[in-house]
């Protein structure tokens, strides 16, 4: 298999860049990707290392990759073969970053080291034990329109969507818009909950393939993807705890949802909020119980018991 | 066990209303609920029947009940301990409700016969089988502020939450407001996904067992639940289908999502998009996939395969 090395990355999406490779459709391609400081942050870092990160190098993509005949109003589809896990990582609170920035200025870090094989959970100093289930945060296709666009926001073309069951087996369809497709991965997350909602996943470099293939003439709104089974059961077993955020406006209720869990994981644990917030960032997911009984709407936020021993 | 009849059924909170029964903490009770109708539409209903419907007699609770020594600030615990569901059911399109009522402003509406037992799923015709969880769309106390409110939005204390895993072995916790809590329920749903996307779930009569416990001077800003164990298995072992809608409003990509969601079920089933719109409702969720990578979030709608046989 050919391995596309991270040293052929870019960070925001141009349809500009030259393709570093050429592949055809039903081709598998290996790719290193980095982690989303760009190797600034490892498992060994510090809080402070986050005040002094060079945001320019803030999620790198490996590529991009120029898929044979593909043409703008195609789809080209990714299946995820598999990922190879690197055993460290790092998450952060990223001071003015996260659905919670206003709650946490101060900048954080938690260095993880964990079985690159997946054999268990990672640790999370004596307090919790995080089941992994790793995929690549960002995929996505250049955009249509020239000139440099920001790697961070996802957009029709997908990108930084951070949707956590991209993971091995799932297969992600993306709107073809220039000649080529010219598609980019990175930001590699060991684990994350729906949300993401500190900002940071279990940020961790790994190898990712991929195959690829594409659909004539098929037209997509926006990134649509399967998963070939259940997308829970490594953490789901114990049941959740639950909060919910109840009014409105969908952002206002998913900020009070996790509050309420931070504040309870601080109550129920002893631990400090800073690292509730990362652990809800990482295993926690946001979901819309309700949002047709107006005006009121529902987020809520489940935390898996078997994070914290059940 | 005494049950609490359909008959001491009341339509919004008030603290006025005074209750049917009074129990301890420790005490179980049964629940008569009707369906969300109030009896007015059934599995045997038609489309027609949703433009004659009384609204003023729309989702009934059976209670109030007061919970001795229950009072202001303290936190009223609800065990559902069991449901039995009646085999009957409805789903409808109400013009002017439900998440994409511009796109939908006919009525509409399927009737559900279901095994009771609920040994196996719900067929919606010959194109889709449901997997049944049944639930109370609506549990909730007395509001402290006085007078009438409307049964139809939730608040701080519960009522119309629509939480779909609010079934059978989960725990709710509702802020108090007024002395002996006043507990009312209704509104019960054979199945439901997040979101409740076109307004309305498999809705369906049935009688709830509660035990009810009291936990003094906690202060909850919103009710919180747990559950016992996962709560996807009964339809998640064939993995899901995944539309995104990706923007800077929560609202806009939830309606994009599952408007994507029901072109792909209309185009993979040629099934009408009111039957696809309808089978969101009792079987996808809403999921925030990011809320973080601004300005644009993502949010997914997950259709399990295994409703439309893989």
């Amino acid at each position: 298999m050919r391995t596309i090395h991270s040293s052929d990355s870019h960070v925001g999406w141009d349809r500009e860049i030259p393709p570093v490779a050429h592949v055809a459709a039903g081709d598998t391609l290996e790719f290193e990707a980095l982690d989303a400081s760009g190797g600034q942050l490892g498992p060994e870092a510090r809080a402070g290392d986050v005040t002094t990160l060079d945001f320019s190098l803030i999620n790198p993509t490996t590529g991009p990759v120029a898929v044979e005949a593909a043409e703008p109003g195609d789809v080209l589809v990714v299946t995820i073969e598999s990922l190879t896990p690197s055993g460290g990582g790092w998450t952060a609170l990223i001071p003015g970053f996260g659905l919670l920035a206003e709650d946490f200025p101060e900048p954080a870090l938690h260095g993880w080291t964990y079985e690159p094989s997946l054999s268990a959970p990672a640790a999370y100093g004596t307090v919790a034990r995080v089941p992994l289930r790793p995929f690549p945060g960002t995929m996505g296709v250049a955009p249509g329109a020239p000139g440099l666009h920001s790697v961070v926001p996802p957009r029709r073309v997908g990108g930084n969507m951070d949707v956590r069951d991209l993971a091995a087996g799932s297969v992600l369809r993306l709107p073809v818009e220039v000649p080529g497709a010219l598609f980019s991965v990175g930001d590699t997350h060991a684990a994350q909950g729906d949300g993401e909602v500190c900002g940071t996943a279990i940020e961790s470099p790994m190898r990712v393939a991929l195959r690829f293939d594409l659909e004539k003439g098929v037209s997509l709104p926006a990134p649509q993807f399967e998963t070939p089974g259940p997308v829970t059961r490594h953490l789901d077993a114990d049941g959740y705890w639950v909060t919910t955020g109840v009014g409105p406006d969908l952002m206002s209720d998913a900020r009070d949802a996790v509050r309420a869990m931070i504040d309870g994981l601080v109550r129920r644990t002893g631990m400090a909020p800073e690292d509730a917030y990362m652990l809800c960032s990482v295993c926690a997911d946001l979901r819309i119980s309700e949002i047709v009984d107006a005006p009121n709407w529902v987020v809520s936020c489940y935390f898996p018991k078997l994070v914290l021993g059940g």
